[in-house]
């Protein structure tokens, strides 16, 4: 199996565990040549999952005895659980078995089991979490969303470079262009960092469009948004929030009486249509980007069809080469810092 | 006219002016009874939009010479605009002719100019600005929405006892549940200033739920959500983002051809009345917390219905004291700290 491309799946991260991993695991095989999976996990919970089910050498079984819990905090996982699903599957990223893991277990430990075991690329003060939201011309990457609390403009910088150089690898876009997230209001506008970033942004060789607000997201003027991990994690979790409000309300107004119910079988396939076109899991799988390895976050909810799209990324950053374009970029755009501080 | 409760507007402010403020003024003064509304700003812009609509001895016009414009850096705005239509308006209130105003005019110039003239209430460091969203199961207020871009734990904690007092007086819940903005991920949980109110808020009188995530803003298990107002503007911005997305998107599933567009027709009743109830006009009305006068800021783009409700938010914090009742809490609040630490 060593010559193929390999990912390694924690299956037993999430809230589901193997119950979603496992068929998730089989319907991407059934679409995918190529690329090979290694479940990673209890033996014999993920036999069971198989059982009666045929599948071919592409899929294989790694043992782990221990399982991280999604609300265990980081430290205590990185010291306690050395066999867990979710550390075994990154080692074998490390180790080169495979070439990318996906987790859907808690995120905390995820970030800093990652990066105890890959450690960050050079130049990297702190690895990021990006994922892509949809927009009205296709999709945004947001990063941080939640690894990095207290950010100096230089991590933003950093998480700007790294951003911009995942979006040119898997969208194939030459120069996305790059906004730092900031508010509208003239005399109170921004922190002390988001302007220094700005600073840092306007000298630096990215397609850098300047200050976004937080509708700008979803407009789609604009690839990536750079933001502090708190500001991110709230951005995204405020957004899934007023999406389901929504569906519910207009599934809600369908329901009403037998007049709405009527009007609502009639409209179904359009409302089916668009709740496809809207559907979150169409982008689910977070990257930690900054590590010398993939590591793809899969949000812990997820069900087989999320699942499937996360090992789908963890594919595309893998063709692409992630990890060493970053590298590359981040320390090049340093060196063109160091360069125009001197001349 | 000085025996009635009157609100002073500014009606220059906004990105349409006496266009909308003033037919929103006529709206509103054909709906209520009791209150006067004064018109402030260029007579002869006012005048021209008064032209032969009848109304009453209730609708007054206050001229003011100058306007602020919605981009003008607010410590200009105080500097050479004394003789603006916000800041007349907000100085009726000080000279206690109105008992509230209302401005669409910038929000930076707008709070450096009631904080000027009317000053804070004792023992607020800072006002902050506070609005209501749809919830599942109502409104939860939300502050601070941008005021206050980087906060310690005094100022979180005493958006807290206003935003709680807020929604006593306005709404009429004896102990409204409050939760503190924070990420959710165990290691990486929230930063010092967070955590820090936090300890503040559990020691306090104030009915206290603890942390709440983005999403949580809209299930509505929580009236009153604090965060500082870089955090609270980005959460604000990305919901208006993500609701006019998912607006466009379903609109555009039903326009793709004939039959989606018949069916677009069979459920325009209830698709209409879905938007009514999640129309945001609704919600216009930010209040600006924590001063000697009751201040409310209007979207920039309010349109007459929207515009109108803002009038009749200022309405309802006049008949239940909102100023006097905070001044009252936040002093009873940090009374009660003071004696907790001596006993």
């Amino acid at each position: 199996m060593s010559a193929r491309l390999t990912i390694a799946l924690d299956a037993m991260g999430g809230d589901y565990g193997p119950s979603v991993v496992v068929p998730a695991a089989l319907d991407y095989l059934a679409k995918t040549q190529g690329i090979a999976l290694i479940l990673v996990g209890q033996e014999a919970l993920i036999a069971k999952e198989l059982a009666g089910v045929r599948h071919d050498e592409r899929l294989a079984i790694h043992h782990a005895s221990q399982t991280v819990g999604m609300d265990e905090p980081p430290s205590k996982a990185l010291r306690t659980k050395k066999d867990s699903s979710m550390r075994v599957a990154i080692e074998l990223v490390k180790s080169g078995v495979a070439q990318a893991c996906v987790s859907a277990g808690n995120t905390g430990a995820l970030m800093a089991t990652a990066r105890f075991v890959l450690k960050t690329l050079p130049f990297v003060d702190r690895p990021a979490i990006i994922t892509a939201v949809p927009s009205q011309h296709g999709s945004t990457h947001l990063l941080d969303l939640g690894a990095n609390v207290d950010c100096t403009a230089i991590q933003l910088f950093q998480f700007a470079v790294m951003g911009s150089e995942l979006v040119t690898a898997v969208e194939g876009l030459a120069a996305p262009k790059v906004g730092l997230l900031n508010i509208g209001e003239e005399e109170i506008k921004g922190n002390e960092q988001v302007k220094r970033a700005h600073e840092l942004l306007v000298a630096s060789h990215l397609n850098y469009v300047g200050y976004v607000e937080g509708d700008d997201i979803y407009l789609g003027d604009v690839d990536v948004v750079v933001m502090d991990g708190f500001v991110g994690n709230v951005a995204l979790k405020t957004s899934e929030g007023v999406a389901k409000l929504l569906a519910r309300r207009l599934g809600n107004s369908f329901k009403k009486n037998w007049a709405t119910r009527l009007a609502g079988l009639a409209a179904l396939p359009v409302l089916n249509r668009f709740r496809q076109t809207s559907d979150p899991r169409r982008y689910n799988g977070a990257s930690l980007l900054g590590l010398r390895g993939i590591v793809i976050k899969s949000h812990g909810g997820a069900d087989r069809i999320a699942f499937e799209n996360a090992i789908r990324i963890a594919e595309k950053e893998i063709h692409s080469n992630v990890p060493e374009r970053i590298a590359m970029q981040v320390a090049s755009q340093l060196d063109d810092g160091r360069k125009r501080a001197a001349g």
